[in-house]
């Protein structure tokens, strides 16, 4: 005959109604009404996802799969050339596309186009240095809110939707950049950022830089930017040096 | 000196880690794990839908807080001219749009633009049996995919998404009116949607009339659809005399 103590309370096992594994009651969770709407929430979010999904590729233009760089020209009843020219093309390379886009998606086109400016009399629009590829990912872009992300690309985005107050995509780029950054490249992405006012990425480098202070004269990087740019080296030594003040501080 | 007894497991008391009310093994939910986790989805999910607002917020043309009807006018650049003609207007109105943006949404205007047909040729739409309200709307939703419904307007939206093949708007107005059904407007609803091939509304309606047979021939809308559709009377007769017999089979 077993005589069995009965359990200690906290060792009663419970069935979790989410993974159906056992646990005792130092690892509970929630109520079963709590779990409950909780489950309710998840299905509400993920239905408004859904819609939101759906509305996203409605107000898409060309929602078609198409080519990105025959989005625009496909679409139809183009009023408006984007000329690119760079170093490496001798010959300027273009894309059809459509003033109303343009307009509504970046204010500097928006007065470019309205005020009787050259290119809205010409019905062409200039844009130096940048590639071919940059330029249509930028159009693509301003017609579908999507981009396929390198670390370049981004980096070339990210320009031209500062030069052209795309706010959105700045930040979309600024985004992937800082989930891009490690030890070998914060340098080069600080000095990248600080040049076109990119704060997100000047604040999310910067740190990276400061956690590896032992290590910061010894880079390629560093030794450049200390002949290109001195003041922003002088900021990171000034961040760092208020950081160990304020941590000092906290110590004492 | 007290003698209490240890709980009895079942009675012993936890604390949910959301409500933070106080609740009995029987009501548990949860693991700590579990819970953690469904905490860390929701946040996510959250932020997925920040994302897609904010993407659809970029995606919409004329995204400043315009009156509708002058939104696609403000955007420029405009190319077309819808014109509304119905039985209450001697005089025929205008809004002013463009024709990217029209094909890229609907199927027939992209088919009546670049044909040559009349359409394509003159830069004039002409859009019948519409109300002047109901086409701004719908000019309106085309470019930022938004509305505000009532009853009347989601059928006059229904019908120009019909007629236009816009089938992200048609759904949207179907879902509108599904949510609306009554006991009194199920058998205006059903005719409705049969005569607009809305199939999801039909079904709806059709179920809300099947559930109240008993009142249905003391409605005044039941015997004017027997006057002026009789096989769609029939129909609801089928539907429910089929219902009635599964449920019997179940029952044997």
């Amino acid at each position: 005959m077993n005589h069995r103590a009965a359990p200690l309370p906290q060792q009663l096992s419970l069935r979790c109604l989410s993974c159906r594994e056992e646990y005792t009651a130092t690892d509970a969770g929630t109520c079963k009404e709590c779990y409950e709407e909780a489950s309710e929430t998840e299905d509400e979010l993920k239905s408004e996802i859904d819609d939101l999904k759906a509305k996203v590729a409605f107000l898409r233009l060309g929602s078609s799969p198409l080519d990105s760089h025959k989005r625009s020209s496909a679409l139809g009843f183009s009023d408006v050339v984007l000329v690119a020219s760079d170093e490496f093309h001798s010959n300027p390379v273009s894309l059809l596309a459509h003033k109303a886009v343009l307009a509504s998606r970046s204010p500097v086109f928006k007065a470019m186009l309205e005020i009787e400016m050259e290119e809205s009399r010409s019905g062409t629009i200039n844009i130096s240095d940048v590639s071919y590829d940059a330029l249509r990912a930028f159009v693509n872009y301003l017609y579908t809110a999507e981009a396929s992300l390198d670390e370049q690309l981004a980096c070339d985005l990210l320009v031209l939707a500062e030069k052209y107050e795309v706010k959105y995509l700045k930040t979309y780029c600024e985004k992937f950049l800082v989930s891009k950054l490690n030890g070998q490249n914060s340098i080069a992405s600080y000095s990248f950022a600080h040049q076109h006012n990119a704060n997100h990425l000047v604040e999310s480098s910067l740190s990276m830089i400061i956690e590896d202070m032992a290590n910061l004269t010894k880079s390629e990087e560093y030794v450049h930017l200390v002949d290109k740019d001195p003041k922003l080296v002088v900021q990171i030594y000034e961040t760092y040096m208020s950081k160990q003040v304020n941590t000092a501080a906290r110590i004492d």
